[in-house]
C-alpha cells in the first residue's frame, strides 16, 4: 500500500507542472493569457452547469473527469494553437508518449483507467467525449468573445476559421451552438473579428 | 431559455476572477502562490485519485463537484489562512453573502442547488463533505512538504499546529492520514518546520 500511495503523491506532484503551461487564450481581465489548470477547471465547470444542453444522454461525471485530466499530457506536449495544428499525427504521438509517461506514475490499474479515459476523450465518438469537445471549446470561445477577440487578433483568424473550427459544439450541444454563433457574429460585427473568411498573405 | 442561459454564462464569467485570488500556498517550483483555481483543480483530482483511501463509502461525483466551487465564495470573500480565522462567525457571514451573491447570478434551480452543496461541504457532517475537507487540506499539506515548509515559515507554524488544523484528514481518510503525519514529521526534522509548538511572541 505504502508503494501505490507513494505513486500517486508522486502523480499529484508531478501534475502541478501543468499550472505553467499557458495557452492562447485571455484571462477576461485582460492581463494574461490562461494556463492549462485554469482551463480545465473553467472547463469542468462549464460542463457541470450546461450539462442541459447535451444533445445526447451524458454521465457528466464522466466529462467532468475528462476536464480534469484532459490536458495533462501538455506538461510535456506543450500548448498548441487549434488553428495551428498542421501535423495531428506526430502531434498524437509526443502526446501519447506523454501520457503513458506521466499517467504511467500512477499505480497500473489508475494508469491504465486514466489512459482509456483521456484517449476516449481523444476520440471523439462516444457522447461523453463529444460533450466534453465541445466544452473544451465553449471555454476559449467565451473567453475571446468576452475580450474583444483578442486571442483571434494573435493569430489573425476570420469568423470562418472561428465558426468552423468550434463547429462541433453544434454536433454535441445544437442549442448552444446557436448562441455561440450569435456571440462569435456578434464580435465581427463589433470590429474584434475578420468577415473575410480569409488570412492576410 | 435564452435568459436561462445567458444567467449560465454570465456565471461562468463572472467565476473568471477566481484565477486572481491568490492562496497562502507556493506552486512545487516555489515561483509564486497558488491561486484558488489551481487549488480547486488540484483538490478535484486529488480526490479523484485517491477515493479509494475515503472510510466512509462516498459519492466521488459529489466530492469532485464540491471541490469544483468550494472556493467561489472568495471571489468576495478573499483567501484566508485557516490558521488566522479569529472570527469564525462573521467570515461565514461574508462567505454566505458571497454565495448568494455569484450562485445568484444562475438560475434559481442551479443556484439553489450550487449553494446546497456548498453549504454542505461548509458543515462537514456527510461523508462527501467530511472526505472534501480532508482533500481540501491534504493539497496545501503536500504543497508544503514538498517546498521545505514555504508557507508554514511565513506563518511561523510549529508541527503542533500543522497536526491539529490538519488531523480532519484522519477522520475522513485514516490511511491517507498516517501518510501525511509521516510527510510532517520528516519535514519538521529536515528543519523546515518547528518542533516547539508555540509560536513566536
Amino acid at each position: 500500500m505504502t508503494d501505490r500511495l507513494d505513486r500517486q503523491i508522486a502523480f499529484l506532484m508531478e501534475i502541478d507542472r501543468l499550472k505553467h503551461v499557458y495557452r492562447q487564450t485571455y484571462l477576461l481581465d485582460r492581463s494574461r493569457h490562461d494556463s492549462d489548470v485554469e482551463h480545465s477547471w473553467h472547463f469542468a465547470v462549464m460542463a457541470l452547469v450546461l450539462s442541459e444542453y447535451a444533445k445526447d444522454t451524458i454521465d457528466v461525471f464522466k466529462v467532468i473527469r475528462m476536464a480534469l485530466i484532459h490536458d495533462i499530457v501538455e506538461i510535456d506536449a506543450g500548448d498548441l494553437c487549434v488553428y495551428d495544428n498542421k501535423d495531428p499525427e506526430s502531434r498524437r504521438a509526443v502526446e501519447r508518449r506523454a501520457a503513458e509517461r506521466i499517467f504511467g506514475i500512477l499505480p497500473a490499474d489508475q494508469a491504465k483507467e486514466l489512459i482509456g479515459l483521456w484517449e476516449e476523450f481523444e476520440r471523439r465518438e462516444t457522447p461523453e467525449a463529444k460533450f466534453a469537445a465541445a466544452m473544451d471549446r465553449v471555454d476559449p470561445v467565451l473567453h475571446n468573445c468576452y475580450t474583444e477577440g483578442m486571442a483571434w487578433k494573435d493569430h489573425d483568424l476570420s469568423i470562418g476559421e472561428v465558426m468552423e473550427i468550434n463547429s462541433r459544439i453544434g454536433a454535441a450541444a445544437p442549442e448552444l451552438w446557436d448562441k455561440v454563433q450569435a456571440l462569435i457574429r456578434s464580435c465581427a460585427e463589433n470590429g474584434h473579428l475578420k468577415k473575410d473568411g480569409h488570412k492576410k498573405q
